[in-house]
C-alpha cells in the first residue's frame, strides 16, 4: 500500500487536492470559509489602464479583475487565455505587455500605463508597464492587457 | 425642458448614468468593451492575508477580489457590505482593518498582514496593515478583511 501511495507522485496528489478544493466550496469561486487557509496558492489580480506615465498619480480609465485559482474567472473578457499566459510566463509580465514585434506605431509621447496588482501564486505582485502612446497598448503581445 | 433637466440634480444624473452603464454591458460585470473608457470610475481590489509582517516577502494564505463599480461583486463573501464600508471611508482603510475597541487579545508577536491592491475610484491603491497576531485579524472593525 505504501509503495502504491508513493507511486502516485506529486502531480497526482496535487490534482486530487485541486479536485477536493473545488468540491469543498463549489459556490464561492475561490473564497474559502472565513478564517481558513486555501488549499491552493491564491492568484488574483486587478489589471488597470492608466493615463500618463505615472501609475500612482494618473487616472485609471478602466480596470478588470482576473482570478486564476482554483479556476479562471473575474471580469476580464478572456480569463482562460489570460491565466494561461500568466502560467506560461510566471510573474514576468513584460513579454505579455510589450507591443508585438510586427506592430507598426508612430512614436509620439502620449503615454498610457498598464498595472497588475494583487497576488500571484501566493506572493504579492505589483507591476507597471508604460507605453509611449495608445498604439502600443492596442498591439500588446498577449491578451492579458487586452480589455 | 432645460429647467427640468437642471432640476434632476447631480444625484439623479449619477443614478441615471449608473443604470445606463448596467444596461450597456449587462453580461460582463463591469468590463467595458476592449479599448473604451468606462462611464464610471473603476473600483476593484484584491484583498489578501499574508503570514508575517512583510507583505512583499510573506506567503499570501488567502485572497479575494472585490469589485465596487458599477455594482458590488467579486469573490469576497459580502461585497455589498464591504463596498459600503469603502464608500464610507474612502481610501482610508485603517479604521476598517484595526481591531475593534472592545476586542480582547493576547499580545504575543506572531504577525499577520492584510493587503488591498488595485484601483479605488479611478486611482491606484496599495495598502497594508500588520496585526501583532491572528487574534487582531479575527477582530477587525469592518467586514472588508473578514474573509
Amino acid at each position: 500500500m505504501r509503495s502504491i501511495a508513493r507511486g502516485l507522485g506529486l502531480g497526482s496528489a496535487a490534482m486530487a487536492l485541486t479536485a477536493l478544493t473545488a468540491l469543498a466550496w463549489p459556490g464561492t469561486a475561490g473564497a474559502a470559509p472565513a478564517g481558513t487557509e486555501s488549499l491552493y496558492a491564491p492568484s488574483a489580480l486587478v489589471l488597470g489602464v492608466t493615463t500618463g506615465a505615472d501609475a500612482d498619480t494618473g487616472t485609471v480609465v478602466r480596470a478588470v479583475t482576473l482570478v486564476c485559482a482554483p479556476t479562471p474567472g473575474g471580469t476580464h473578457p478572456d480569463p482562460v487565455a489570460a491565466c494561461g499566459e500568466l502560467l506560461a510566463n510566471g510573474s514576468q509580465l513584460d513579454p505579455l505587455a510589450a507591443p508585438a514585434a510586427d506592430s507598426v506605431c508612430t512614436r509620439e509621447w502620449n503615454p498610457m500605463t498598464v498595472t497588475a496588482d494583487g497576488v500571484w501564486e501566493g506572493r504579492r505582485l505589483n507591476y507597471t508597464y508604460t507605453f509611449a502612446n495608445p498604439c502600443g497598448l492596442r498591439n500588446t503581445t498577449g491578451v492579458l492587457f487586452d480589455f
